[in-house]
């Protein structure tokens, strides 16, 4: 056998001897190779610089030969995959535009986020870094949440339950890491897969992904329109015959919906919608689930949750303090009674067995401060602001009938767009010209029959609204040009 | 009409509009509602004493009627929701033993929770209290998690991959919040209600619950009886036939295992293992999830995880910070490749948008600290020692055999109890006595042909461990006695 089948026979072996070593381990010495595979020196060292151009091992002078660091070379095949997977399961995008984090020159009223100056950032970092030193905030929490953070939110709700109803108490209360698992995990373990799941549209984009992703169906029920004062034409609640018409066609067993503040639409349900709707809930055995998300953004007139008239466990309640407190806090709660709790919190363990306790400790800190409530009237009155300021401009620098109606709660405005104009294609270029805002298509569970952006005033540029809104005139004036030609 | 009946006329139309009203809010004055209904005072008053004894309202004297605070009464009829949700999903008990917090007189075996001394729990007070003063730390993090975390993550495998593996960078990471949360997210990610996943048995309890909760068949292929020196029996690998053969009977496409120090069994792949089952699994075009949960509790000898000799995406590798670092920092990553990785991301932000950047940041100074190093030196060699004592204890007091193996790492021992003593009774006699410890059927997908119970040498008092083992022997002995009569 001549030098180089023989050097490559022994570069073969050290291959397979290299695979099964980790990074850093140093190769036998060229002597101790020379005996074991009784080749020369010669050949030996052939062999390991095959090795060395390889890129398998290197030589550092003095030292040895040493097995190198791996390379992150994902050029595999990973093609198998596509076999092994199957089909996604939530079809298209699923994160919605409000989550994108833009650079600091554009003007942002996409996001779904308060801005820190709306946020109690200092009282945030007090009570974190307080919770940080209590050793009982570091063990691991009652998979239902603490007790007292518990008591807080049924105590929130009860405050407003007439007496004639039913107020939760801390054992209906399961502490849940953020709205978003909220939904989740009372979407997962109200509903089968394949079951359906009645919801307003337009709605919130990351509850009808959530539906989605637990294989629920989402049937969206429109809401109607309703003339709004002066503006243009708004939106209402969903209509309660729609509604039963559709527990009957689908045999849903669930409705979810805001009926504070919709996201995006700022819809609010009347007292005679609430009572209408939760009926044709309760007739036809199902559960509301109530996304109280906006209950801290209320800015003229308080939130009275639909849960407060429950009294047989019909609505299960959710309510999130991630927008209000902080995005480090995520916080939320889900209020439900009997099996439907018992189900939700099985899930809330078997998803992640506990909440950090150093985040519910600091969220209870913060919310039942003496600051909690005048820091609240100062966030509404800085938000009472924004919002008029940005419906104020809508109103005045676009077409007649844009705005759809100035809510009385919430972070959003909600847009019609002329006919003909395309949402996405005009959320695009206002983004070129630089100003974020979010398509409408986001928010319908099936098509838009016409076409809507959201606009959020929480964002960063209070100050930049005017020069964001003439902006998104000039580009809405192009693209309707374009159209005429 | 008379008195009574007009009062009672009344009282019905107050009661309705107090079912309105929030709590607190005050009933229009006597004067006004005998304006209203037409009535004398003493007939309205009449109205009003009805509602007080009611309950619905209370009279302030000098200040009015107010709405009463409703009572908790939670004595609803919730039996419709029987009909609404139908059978549960995962049966029977999924909340494990290992969760419960027991009173300071009793022992703890139980637990699957390192206690504080073995933690670095000042460095984690640091870190969190430094994370809550950083204003980064309470933005929105990315979806995927901090950079600079999934590429700590990323680089922890990279050092064991040799180079001719396909060592993973931070793009191949998502940060989750806790290992339990990785593991709901993957198993829904890969698989659809319905379809089978392959576990090793016995196996985690939490694992076989969240495979479940997510809709799959969990089918249990049996780990090999070992000959273990000395002490009886014990466990090795499951056999790479049996598990080419279950994949191929069920179609399954998962196959979730422990490789290092397995829970409960402490059971370790050899090198062997590895590679003849990764085979297995790429000649059947499915995942291997590795559940590296022990890493830092490697004691004998470090490890090497399974992921490092992945070079196509076959596996998906599971690490969480939370029983190494604190049980307030729920941290953990996924480690995949191609579709896997996206899909898991995907389920992730539905499921909870980001995980806490106040987390993430304090996580990420903890395992990056020149003193983490030397931390788990410290901690390692602690828990050699209770390993030792405890396993010491067993051999000596408890019947020859009971000991299955003395574990080169993880929290825990795993016990063979002698013929005719069923696990469950045997526990619960231990727990009358002041010990706890943990049945063995949690951790079987279906029957145990035997009967076992766990001991975990990571809780709160080594110094009792000789009482502790003196107790289980007595009880053990009393329960022969019983069955010898």
């Amino acid at each position: 056998m001549g030098q180089s089948s023989s050097s490559a026979r022994i570069a073969e072996e050290l291959r397979r001897e290299i695979a099964g070593l980790a990074a850093g381990s140093r190769l036998p010495s060229t002597r101790a190779l020379v005996e074991r595979f009784a080749a020369s020196p010669v050949t030996v060292q052939h062999a390991v610089r095959a090795l060395v151009r390889e890129g398998l091992v290197e030589s550092r002078p003095g030292a040895g030969t040493f097995v190198r660091r791996a390379r992150p070379a994902s050029r595999a095949d990973l093609s198998w995959q596509t076999a092994a997977l199957g089909a996604a399961r939530a079809q298209g995008a699923v994160v919605g535009s409000t989550l994108q984090t833009p650079s600091d020159d554009v003007i942002a009223l996409h996001s779904g986020y308060p801005v820190d100056d709306l946020l109690p950032v200092r009282a945030v970092q007090n009570a974190l870094a307080r919770a940080a030193r209590t050793r009982s905030a570091l063990d691991r929490p009652p998979a239902s949440g603490l007790a007292e953070l518990r008591s807080w939110f049924a105590e929130e709700l009860a405050e407003a339950t007439p007496a004639t109803g039913s107020a939760p108490t801390a054992a209906d209360v399961v502490v849940m890491p953020g709205g978003q698992s909220a939904l989740s995990s009372v979407f997962r373990s109200l509903a089968r897969p394949g079951d359906a799941i009645v919801m307003e549209s337009p709605g919130y984009w990351g509850a009808i992904a959530a539906a989605r992703q637990a294989g629920l169906e989402v049937v969206p029920v429109p809401r109607r329109p309703s003339p709004a004062p002066s503006t243009g034409h708004g939106w209402a609640a969903v209509d309660p015959v729609d509604l039963a018409e559709t527990f009957e066609r689908t045999r849903a067993r669930l409705f979810y919906a805001m009926p504070h503040f919709a996201n995006p639409t700022g819809t609010s349900w009347t007292e005679a919608d609430a009572t209408a709707l939760l009926e044709v809930v309760r007739a036809h055995g199902a559960f509301l689930i109530e996304d109280d998300w906006a209950h801290d953004f209320a800015l003229d007139a308080p939130v009275r949750p639909v849960a407060t008239r429950d009294v047989d466990g019909h609505v299960v309640s959710v309510r999130s303090l991630t927008k209000s407190v902080s995005p480090a806090v995520r916080i939320a709660a889900v209020v439900a009674r009997g099996a439907a709790r018992s189900r939700i919190l099985t899930d809330r363990v078997v998803d992640g067995l506990y909440v950090s306790g150093v985040l519910q400790t600091a969220a209870l800190e913060v919310v039942s401060s003496p600051a909690w409530h005048p820091h609240l009237r100062r966030m509404r009155e800085q938000l009472r602001t924004r919002r008029d300021a940005l419906a104020g401009l809508v109103d005045e620098l676009l077409p007649p009938g844009t705005l759809t109606s100035v809510p009385r709660g919430g972070l959003n405005l909600w847009l019609r767009l002329p006919d003909g104009v395309e949402s996405t294609t005009y959320v695009e270029a206002c983004a070129r010209a630089g100003v974020l805002i979010s398509p409408g298509p986001e928010w319908f569970p099936a098509e838009d029959p016409e076409s809507h952006v959201r606009l959020n005033y929480s964002g960063p540029a209070p100050g930049r609204f005017e020069e964001a809104v003439r902006i998104m005139a000039r580009e809405l004036a192009g693209l309707q040009r374009l159209r005429e030609r």
